[in-house]
């Protein structure tokens, strides 16, 4: 009896001391991996490129194409053990080169606002549509007022994202029906056009665009966002002039499709090569902006991955595959091709991450598997609570590793302080400069920590 | 004993359900704190007028008494019980109107510097210092030089921010000796002037100024900091060039003395006016810059604490008084004022709070009290988690408040997300487009929060 119970304390005390050792030694390689992040410009210059010299780049362009090359010589100069393109298809969506949107009110004067269409929307006819305006905040508003108050019009959503919501994007999430439904809704009334207030927090200058969705059984009819500056105004004249017009014309369309490519860079697992962890940002952005937060920074931080490892020389056992998805603003049709092929080629998946929330402070991950992995990362918390990352909760994976869901692939996303994200959203003004490179440096940091956690303890092992 | 479990069992339901409810009013109260705060632009536009309008206020300039002015009628206009001036007397230092530096190499050419005097600096006589200079990285560097290698040369101290500190703050802590000391500790070994790097972790064309420390029994030497981007050029020529020269030339001194203010508002507390919450930040700003960061945001969250109590109709038990602080750059005298008349009268103060870290987002607060204090701070963490304040730490409070510790006052500061606050710290570069609104009315709102628990609970009675 006391031999067994010396044997037990002594298996315990061993198996402490194992557990201290193991959790000493991610601490050790944690701390690695953040001081090589942020000693390393690589990513940093990475994105002054991307955006700098190549810009805005949406799936089908040319630009597109010059940002899918680019990518995979970046990826190639970071060590990994394979890049390759990914075929895909994507449909082609152009802007046209006239966009414009004048308000003429009797009783206030003629106001030219910034506009951009919303992206895959039709065009107006040669020569615009000029109709009188009528204001809603949502759809239910839109039965209400009925046919008879639509028909002819061109409506306009007024619905502002909530400030008083603590994360931005729950805000955007009760907002962004106008911009991805409100056309085919307006339309089920006789509106003859859609016009949306940017869906922003912030009052300013800066229309911002974003994907609208039409349905086939519905008329199609233009959609496009003015500022919410612009939207302001509109809305003031609107309640003391009912008779205001506005003119709207665009050339926007759908234009056939384009071959396109997801650009994957690898380092092969030591152990289990056979079985993956992706992670990744799309490589596309919108076409009136270089889109350094959306995302080319999700991109820096999923090429980071590959660079820290393999700097740091640590081998994983698993196979670690940054990829770059194309066509993530309009069609998705770069998620949707990885998954397929991940189907098909029967791969296993250990795990997928995505940050596509901009390059501001890494503040923790949104997993969307269950509750085992969802605990198994919380775990974690200790080790990486004093890098910033405090925020483990379940949540949201990412729109470019969601159809990787269906195959029981856990899903995590890098969340992001995104109280500044929706300033230039889908705007112009998604600049280089909004980005500050140690924060970027973390971003890139806190993914290559999760997964040398996940690579080293293996979620199904638990 | 039936019965007399029977009443435990029933006192312990009522207070747990006690304990619930109380829970769940604060709860209901904070998330009202940050809708109240997240929907006002009383603050943005505050500093945009203290940036924009009055810009950069040293102590004992006229812009600082101007921002007196603005200050105390924009306390006013918050609805608090008493708005006043606590007079001061603060030492002027002017910069004067030259502010020169030259690199000749015969190697690699010239090279104007951007230059700034540190804050407290000796001028150089008129018509310049040109000297040879010698790099070094610490004040050890300097005793093993000696004055053989130093006299009669300008001392160019060199030592980076150390970008693997994860709290930049830290990595401050480790290079300001330099500025703080450099001159002083140069001149034991008869160095003519000192050029100190500038204190960032982002390389650029900005200088950064802040306070150097003199010692009376020491020849006072001139010291200016020079930008990142032209440190970096410096050290490469020196190492190539060692017959380099520098030419510098400023008219910097220090001239007379000059009455001031902190400009102080007061809610009375309804059960203790006799007790007092103090929170602050400081008024002044370096003279070269509008110091939108530093500390303008810290003086729109203090004042805002006022302002929300007063919207919500939250009746203190306790006296709330918000404090802006003159002199915090250079010799800290409103801080110093403020603790003296504390003690004179005799105030019962139960926590000071500071904010002096900058308008990014709040993660927390850094308590300088007995563990008791810490514990207490600590335990309200779940209901300040959900509005991203994660870090509640034993630490620092703040300068301003820092004289109070003597008198045995709790200091809690707020600790704000800072990996980019020194790309503008002390330069010019620090305006009102860097602070984001959502992110500088959260800091108002962290305030409030606390201030609002510790009000109600009281520290003393835990």
């Amino acid at each position: 009896m006391k031999t067994k119970l010396r044997a037990i304390l002594i298996l315990s005390a061993l198996l402490v001391n194992f557990f201290l050792f193991a959790q000493k030694e991610d601490s050790l390689t944690i701390r690695k991996i953040y001081e090589n992040a942020l000693l390393c410009d690589t990513g940093y210059n990475n994105l002054y490129y991307l955006t700098k010299k190549i810009g805005p780049r949406l799936a089908g362009t040319p630009q597109s194409l010059a940002a899918v090359d680019w990518a995979y010589h970046a990826m190639k100069n970071l060590g990994c053990d394979t890049a390759y393109l990914q075929e895909t298809t994507v449909a082609r969506w152009i802007r046209g080169d006239v966009e414009i949107c004048n308000i003429t009110s009797t009783k206030f004067g003629e106001l030219k606002t910034k506009v951009c269409a919303l992206g895959g929307s039709v065009g107006t006819p040669k020569g615009g549509i000029l109709a009188d305006v009528i204001e809603v905040k949502t759809f239910d508003e839109l039965k209400t007022l009925g046919e008879k108050n639509i028909k002819g019009k061109i409506v306009f959503f007024n619905r502002a994202m909530d400030p008083t919501e603590i994360n931005p994007f729950y805000a955007y999430g009760k907002a962004v029906d106008q911009r991805g439904h409100g056309a085919k809704e307006a339309a089920k009334y006789g509106a003859v056009g859609v016009i949306i207030r940017t869906l922003s927090l912030t009052n300013n200058d800066f229309p911002h665009t974003g994907v609208l969705r039409y349905d086939e059984k519905i008329v199609k009819i233009p959609a496009a966002a003015i500022s919410t500056n612009d939207a302001e105004i509109l809305s003031k004249w609107l309640k003391q002039d009912s008779a205001l017009k506005m003119f709207f014309e665009m050339y926007c369309k759908y234009d056939g499709e384009a071959k396109s490519y997801n650009v994957i860079g690898e380092i092969k697992g030591s152990e289990k090569p056979n079985e993956i962890i992706t992670v990744g940002g799309h490589l596309d952005s919108w076409d009136i902006t270089p889109g350094a937060n959306d995302d080319g920074a999700g991109c820096i931080h999923s090429m980071d991955v590959i660079r820290i490892f393999k700097s740091l020389k640590i081998k994983p056992k698993h196979t670690i595959r940054t990829v770059l998805f194309m066509d993530e603003e309009l069609n998705q049709r770069g998620g949707g091709t990885y998954a397929e092929t991940v189907k098909k080629e029967n791969e296993k998946m250990i795990v997928a991450l995505e940050s596509d929330e901009g390059g501001a402070m890494p503040i923790g991950f949104s997993v969307d598997a269950n509750s085992e992995i969802v605990e198994a990362v919380k775990q974690w918390e200790p080790l990486l609570k004093p890098y910033g990352l405090y925020e483990f909760s379940k949540g949201w994976g990412g729109v470019d590793i969601d159809p990787l869901k269906k195959q029981g692939i856990p899903l995590i996303g890098l969340t992001i302080n995104a109280q500044r994200y929706f300033e230039y959203h889908h705007a112009q003004n998604d600049t280089f400069e909004t980005v500050n490179k140690r924060e970027l440096q973390m971003g890139g940091a806190a993914f290559a920590s999760l997964i040398y956690l996940i690579d080293k303890y293996d979620f199904e092992k638990k």
